[in-house]
């Protein structure tokens, strides 16, 4: 055989399934987003792109190349059936859990966390998670549903219970969702403050971290449903990401919210796709770790 | 009281609901759409816009201002569930119907024709329909459901019936798609030709029309979802609104697919509000023969 | 009456005139624009895009639902006679603080102010002015024009008199200018330095708010028609939005200079619709101030 | 001197003024557009991209580098004062006419015609204008003024008088302006019917040729402020320019009405820069027709 | 192995190497484009947006389910070393032929079919080459090359000789080149007038099929480097493929010039996708007939 | 002679060459460019676009208009012939210099500064470099390429030796890279600390700065090929411009990187713009002290 099928693998993380540590894959549902859609388009967008982003880190000092990393793409999904698509994303996660393997999902809108979430819960009990976002994602309904992008971390709480979730840089959400926060969550708004003294209680818990990429300011991330200004700058990000380097059992992640045809320079897709370089290095450094 | 509140009603169509005789409506739903999303946004867009349209046109020769119609805006819709979101348009249609006026309705994605159809259909049992488009819209389920935009025309044929409906300037579906319309509905591929003689022959029966604005090609409309090239002329549609003038009895009408944003320079945005300037003329005119 | 026409007033700003406090309109002109036009179309743009910004602001705790304020829309504007449009801009803000209601002006370009202060200024003959923005607008002449964007700020001191004006932020300009500006009113260069203080001394004086948005880095609101790189960031106009808490008598608001179309990617219409919750907000405490 | 300044003419069109037949200059201008501005723009856009059209025509079998045409560049105008302005046009065409050279306008809005045309009707009382246009540009008044790029034409009857005014490819208007033409001026709607014959009438009339580029289907020409579909293909305008030819006295032409910005492809920019080739092969061999 | 690799292949052409009889290759390439590039990113945006495009093809009645077709992605170019590069294409090319194979070359600027042709050429002596394209590419030099964009027609000249290349749909070059191509060989300015003459004569022999995608009309393809107004509508695309079904030895073919960025909408690309499709079942068509 | 030929020089930079202290010239060149590809254009975006940008720097204090500045243009260079076109740009270099003037070169891709550079150290052979970088540019090979923009540092390191190349900002690039920085440079990673104390020690040495504007936040700088999130803010980079006074001996300068087209908001041409003033009030007032 003199050539090989076209490979549009995230960056250089394109060994098989079964030898890897780390499983890329993306979530193409965009559909109780409310403002403007388009987040549906955000992983192959990170893929056709990704040649523009190194396999070194000087962040981490770490290379992609010296890991094993599967990128399985875009799940298959029915489309204008939220339920069903939900059950796969679910149906996905826990298989890539129970091979022992750690899942790094790549949004879609920030509903597709939900099912990941859970599946990581019914395998962690424990789980605890960190949130970076513009948004609460608390309300109790949304446009007459109860499960969407802005209800998700509420149900969420369902299941995990009171003091296992902690946000950071939140700065958009109606009042009742703040009240409720200050009882059952810890909710920092509008910057990073207190993600030190978090990392160090979560140290050795196992952690989900979620990262919508509109905490970031839309002068950083333009390409998103909501823009929401006075965010974070990007080195923020990667010092959020230095810090979760302290953390022994991160045990699954994702990050959601591109929308890459709202932004036509590409910045806001090398955003995401720098952020996924540096996810997938943490998230091997930890499985090290655990290793040991 | 000094000043009004803003009023951006389409163009010069801002008579009160009671006075009007067509109806416009706009359903910001995108929610089945397989590709590229962003329809949702079409009714306003064309609102803010219609300030470049003028009220009158050669075409008809006639004038907006010489006639009542309303503007009730986009619907409120909840988002992610898409029965209820239908639901709300068929009950809509219902009531403009029951107040015995013409519903002029504006997409959003093709589904939204269903409810409106479905509500005509049950005042006017011998409903036919005529309709535009690039797409069949007829596959019998599609990403595993049974009513979206790829599949809505052949749940309408369930109930209208064999040889109701009649479709032109389709170049795009599946091949079993093009077997089913030749057993059951009238089926025109490529272009118009055939319209002079379906519009003879549907001439004091109820109409239906339908328009899928991909049925132009997208040199003259790339502000769409599935831009499928090969299509109509602006001046085609225009000599079909034409034909129309020589039906009886319309009875309820839409457009639907603008996705404003996939085209920056706005000329999409235009095409669909001259679109609705002589559609709205064309119903009214047909208002008037029913009354003589 | 089944159906109500369609409202696209600011967010939930939907009051009847007679029974608001503060009073939105927009003022679509750009006739003297130097660069890129195209602000006469931030009113509309912000008000269709206001859907995606919440009632509740979580800076000053406070919930738009909870104030009367009315959206009259766009001015009706002559189109190229300069003179007449000011003239119309002028007896509006008139007729509002006549009927004892604070206005909240949508530019258009920074000349739409001219007619504004003037109004107030003959209401509040003390007026005092807070501007933030990156160009000083303090020529004698522009492009052969006594009365232009650029020249503005020069003609309100000619009524309101030496001492009466504090600019902030100011990055580009003529030698001239700044030299005049050193004898003649309060500027800081580049930043918000001595807002403070400025705010202090200003604290029991009629004060009116002009910000060009324009103060912002391009980074964060590149879709104006100047943009001038090495501005502030977003956190700093919310900072400075509270420090305005502290006036005791803001009589009248503006912000101007968003040209919508040229930020397709939205960003900048959600920093101009920010701003306007944010400042109607701020307008209403104020109003709630004074009537103890 | 080893190195010559910067020079940006239109493609290969840089002689001096002096040694010239023809002068091309632009005018940037978009005061009274009611729409969406930016023809201020048109001339430097095309100056740069004409980078990529050729010198050779195949359609006129010419070449620009035979002859001597010089550039002048935008003409430096007051902004917002529009009379002033209209004036340098004026003054500028009359000059190029006192120095027996032909002038090629390039505008802004169509507005910019009017001084054009005054210039050249004081040189040539019996001027004959053919007139490409989707907009009839006849009414009275304008948004409250006199002289707009919607009127101008109107006040161009009223010295050049009855019969000497030919349009072709109206397809927008007020339903008076429609009636007025048929008493005053010769109107083709919606395409080049007649073009012919006209031309054939004109033959030994001084003839000035205003094209704005919106006659063209926003299909073809997006990039344009008030884009009305159902227009010409850009083939029918090189059909009209084939029929030219046949003209035996064009005393000056423009062409106006692109706003580049507004289509990012620069096709539409491409459209233009080919248009002022094709336009200044054609009067130089007018010219040369003259001269034998 | 529960998951599989991402596969991005174009639209469901992803058999292996070994069973296909055609093979799709692109080749992301735009070193020696004079204007504006972006052509290298073609191949990958055709296949992310092939989603978007049925495999059926109601113009063929043929599906590409049906057929066994690979696709072997972007060949892997040195970047800034043409000749480099183009002996890869080369290779390639002459690999696929060797195996029995008809490779579908996608582009990359217009350059990259000079290696291919010259592969096909060695294996097929008697090698006849139909060309559509709004330009020449017949000089000499261009910009001090002898190997470009604008050269390579007439290079490939060089080793098929005189009246072997049949040109259509020309409309912009230099003089000398029209000449040029009077005596060598068979070119028809504007339109494809003579194409079916042209099958006719060549219904028996080896012909390689090069479309340059700007032959269409900018309208319908404006995502291209240099858009050349006053070109072919895309039906006219559609009856030249159906003319080529009368081929019976058609050996290779590629199609270029997509630069998807310069179209925002995406109907560039939809463009491109669906021309794609209608080659791929063009071959396999002419693979059956030989195979007979 | 009444009418001049078009000048589109930089701002007011149009005093011929002869009487000039500082030559701009541009170099329209992006052939080794791996990812998107557009700095070609560079050049005459900024010149069309300054005229948005004030003459008079309030940061320097210093005016465009008291100096003598010459703009030469885009260099006319082959295309797709990478050594031809770098060696136009060092004979222009060295020509610049031997008439004892200053350069100020502006690209182009990153690759256009080695022959600069090269140039310069010809005649100053204790040149030492500051370059601002997002990219180390420091590669030995470059997709089969020595001589790349990924590269030219490493090549412009063989001939000026260890110890005078100074790198700040540097955030991305491959590990052996960073590696051999070590050894032969000094870099600075992620931003601009200890250019106080380069500076100092450079005071009075011959000095070329070269500046990659990517080394700013692609949230400031989006319009350029590769953008790399964590940069730098524009006021970062007018401080160091501000530190760029103290030195004594600026020889020659440039900035590369600006894609127009990549940022429709021509924000970041406004960027690249008001950078260019700053750099050359910089030389000239270098050139003052040297005169002294």
């Amino acid at each position: 055989m003199k050539f090989e099928k076209v490979d549009l693998s995230f960056q250089s993380c394109n060994s098989n399934y079964d030898e890897s540590d780390v499983v890329i894959f993306s979530v193409p549902m965009d559909a109780t987003t409310s403002f403007r859609p388009g987040t549906r388009f955000a992983g192959n967008a990170i893929r056709v792109d990704s040649f523009g982003v190194e396999w070194y880190s000087p962040y981490r000092d770490r290379d992609l190349k010296d890991y094993k990393t599967v990128d399985i793409g875009d799940l298959d999904l029915p489309i204008g059936a939220v339920e069903d698509a939900l059950d796969i994303v679910y149906e996905t996660t826990k298989e890539i859990l129970n091979d022992n393997k750690v899942p790094m999902m790549v949004g879609g809108e920030h509903l597709v966390s939900y099912p990941t979430i859970k599946a990581t819960f019914e395998k962690y009990p424990d789980l605890h998670i960190i949130h970076l976002d513009a948004h609460t994602d608390l309300r109790e309904h949304f446009f007459g549903r109860d499960l969407s992008h802005a209800t998700f971390m509420r149900h969420v709480h369902k299941f995990v219970g009171d003091g296992k979730i902690y946000q950071f840089g939140i700065r958009s959400g109606e009042k009742p969702e703040f009240e409720w926060a200050k009882k059952h969550i810890h909710q920092r708004k509008f910057d990073f403050e207190g993600l030190v003294e978090a990392v160090e209680k979560l140290k050795d818990k196992p952690v989900y971290i979620t990262i919508d990429l509109d905490v970031l300011d839309p002068a950083v991330f333009p390409g998103t449903g909501t823009p929401e200004p006075g965010g974070m700058q990007y080195k923020d990000l990667l010092w959020a990401i230095d810090q979760f380097e302290k953390l022994n059992n991160i045990v699954a992640a994702d990050f959601v919210e591109l929308a890459p045809m709202l932004d036509p320079s590409g910045a806001s897709t090398a955003v995401a796709a720098k952020t996924l370089r540096e996810m997938v290095l943490l998230l091997h450094k930890n499985i090290e770790k655990k290793q040991k």
